[in-house]
């Protein structure tokens, strides 16, 4: 027995990009479904880095869908890039006025949910997507199995894919066979969690003679940690007191507070945006349209800047406005994301040694760090992008 | 019948790091003895680019080393970057406060060895070095053979190395076997004279879908043009129409004034800093101690950066204030070059597609670009580098 669901927009993925969608469309009376093949609790519970940018917590303040990371987010006016034995503070406030602010991502989760639950909107967890049909109608429909493993089908006027680095929705616009840009990079961040208060204020991203590492917060108990690690890296080879050794030796002057590593992660490092964001009425959001290496922490901002141009399109259509924006989707998400892209990769291999890192290429490097540090205007083109470019919302 | 001479600097090489740091030594007193391999008649015919940073012109002025710069060069306020077929003028002097100035490097030899020679300087051509000796005492030996191929040493206080890219002083401080940091790039330019009137007012750096041109001004009535080029390019294959058909793709809608091509030349782009920059009482100037590729136009400037160092720490411990300015001319150096590689390298990795660039790359690429001509402060990052950083002489 297949349930069949009409809606104004679906939206496949309850990620922090379908989810503000489905929110923001809501507030301007935009009915719409969100499906995700996975439980609440296990959204709630990914753990992924929280560096918001100044305009993604001005649209989630500004939208009502939480007020909460003005009180349990921290305000960061600065970043350290540490390189020849010392600290280089670029201070992103008093260079561009902005600042960001660390709040992790399924906290982030948690306030979309409570909001899209107390204002009835309709989110259904455990349901997978399977494919697409009718991708070039005017009422693309999606199907799959519901949460009881019955089939279901979704027709809507836009389809919205926000499912994922997996999309199932990317493969309806792109095929199979020439997915998109890609590219890999030799090396991975081994990520820990440890019991322990904070070792620095804000957080430290080091070059140094062994490699790259990120010193960052989670909580006033609680601290996440990154070391650059070879991507086939078995991480239960290592002691703690090697992770522990390892941070210490790149982050020099700066004493690490140790404490209980209760998790460990590996993160492999790939770029990738899909070489189609929209056909006709089905739309690409967030990771399904591109992802990008943690450096620079540009994932969730980039979905929140995908997500604010798709509902301002959506928002001029359902007022009588026509289809021009959302006919311009892909052009305008593409101009943002590949300068993300750019941003990402820079300050990836500006501050990672890779394994065939030449003498030269390495001298060079530090050449630029100090390039940047040591100038304003370096330092403000860094922060500028740090901070996030300009995030224009209407609500 | 080997000729034997005494002085205080012996320098190697008559390019624009010897004969400049020659007549500065000469402003403070200090004598100087200038070899080169070269006819002066050959020194003075070597067709070399010419953008001279605001800071070197400033130097050439304020030594007496040239007023004609002033009067015969051009100054350049601004250049564009061209992409996306379109101009995006980078406005050096509204973003920096400084210029750079065409003139030609034959033309600063021209008023270098006039300077000379009307000072009494000591500048003896066809002198070839062949060898160091004693570079470890306090008075290193240049031996070689005089333009009628009799031997001659040379004994000195300060032996310097200006000989360029193949100098036979560096050889004294680094050996043969790890000479220094290496970078080769997998394209190359082919340059042109043509007889035409100027196409644009200022430099245009292109990056097209075809690969980058670079159009430049000489004079009024000769113009410099490059096009990028397989390093193994036989130039003689191409024919004239073919060269500016190649050029005019390139850079869209500036319609390029075409004219006899009377010189054609391959340039290929490497980039390298000798390992050891000094060794006692010998040091490295200039060619001998950097090759840098010809995008963004360091290669004389460095030099000059060079010279003002090495000056100030000559005219230091002529005064009697010691050779702590001679101990760190190296890491003094080493600072400003690098950065100048990293410099070098960024303009030619931005503006150049390599034969085995992925599609991502090449987005990526169009998104910096975007990115530093769309940031006043990305635009100034650049522009600082272009005008080149601070030089701080003493006269």
């Amino acid at each position: 027995m297949t349930t069949r669901l009409r809606t104004r927009v679906a939206i496949v993925g309850a990620g922090p990009a379908g989810l503000l969608l489905s929110h923001l469309l809501h507030r301007d009376g935009i009915e719409s479904i969100v499906i995700d093949n996975r439980s609440r609790d296990e959204i709630e519970s990914t753990i992924r880095a929280g560096i918001l940018e100044q305009g993604t917590v001005d649209l989630l303040v500004a939208s009502g869908a939480s007020e909460r990371v003005l009180v349990d987010g921290h305000r960061h006016e600065g970043i350290d890039l540490h390189f020849d034995d010392a600290a280089h503070r670029i201070d992103l406030t008093e260079l561009t006025g902005r600042a960001v602010w660390l709040y992790p991502q399924h906290e982030v989760l948690r306030d979309l949910l409570a909001r899209r639950s107390a204002d009835g909107g309709e989110v259904r967890f455990g349901w997978s997507a399977t494919a697409v049909r009718d991708a070039d109608s005017a009422t693309p429909v999606v199907v799959g199995t519901d949460a009881d493993g019955a089939p279901f089908e979704i027709t809507a006027d836009v389809l919205v894919g926000a499912d994922g680095s997996r999309s199932v929705v990317r493969k309806a616009i792109n095929g199979t066979d020439a997915p998109g840009y890609f590219r890999e990079y030799p090396f991975a961040w081994l990520g820990i969690l440890c019991e322990a208060p904070p070792s620095a204020p804000e957080l430290i991203y080091s070059a140094s003679d062994e490699g790259f590492a990120l010193i960052s917060q989670r909580s006033e108990t609680v601290q996440r940690m990154y070391l650059q690690c070879d991507p086939e890296l078995d991480h239960t080879t290592m002691s703690d007191a090697e992770i522990w050794d390892g941070l210490q030796r790149r982050v020099g002057g700066t004493r690490l507070i140790e404490g209980r590593i209760f998790q460990r992660d590996v993160l492999r490092f790939r770029s990738f945006v899909a070489r189609g964001l929209s056909r006709g009425n089905v739309f690409l959001l967030g990771d399904a349209a591109h992802t990008v290496p943690p450096t620079g922490a540009k994932g969730m901002n980039l979905a929140v800047a995908d997500v604010v141009l798709l509902h301002a399109a959506l928002r001029e259509q359902a007022a009588g406005g026509g289809r021009g924006l959302l006919d311009g989707y892909a052009a305008a998400a593409s101009e943002r994301i590949w300068r993300a892209q750019h941003f990402s990769w820079w300050m990836t291999s500006m501050l990672h040694a890779t394994p065939e890192e030449s003498a030269f290429d390495r001298q060079r490097r530090f050449g630029e760090l100090r390039s940047v540090a040591g100038s304003r205007a370096g330092s403000t083109f860094l922060a500028e992008a740090y901070t996030g470019w300009p995030l224009t919302f209407t609500l």
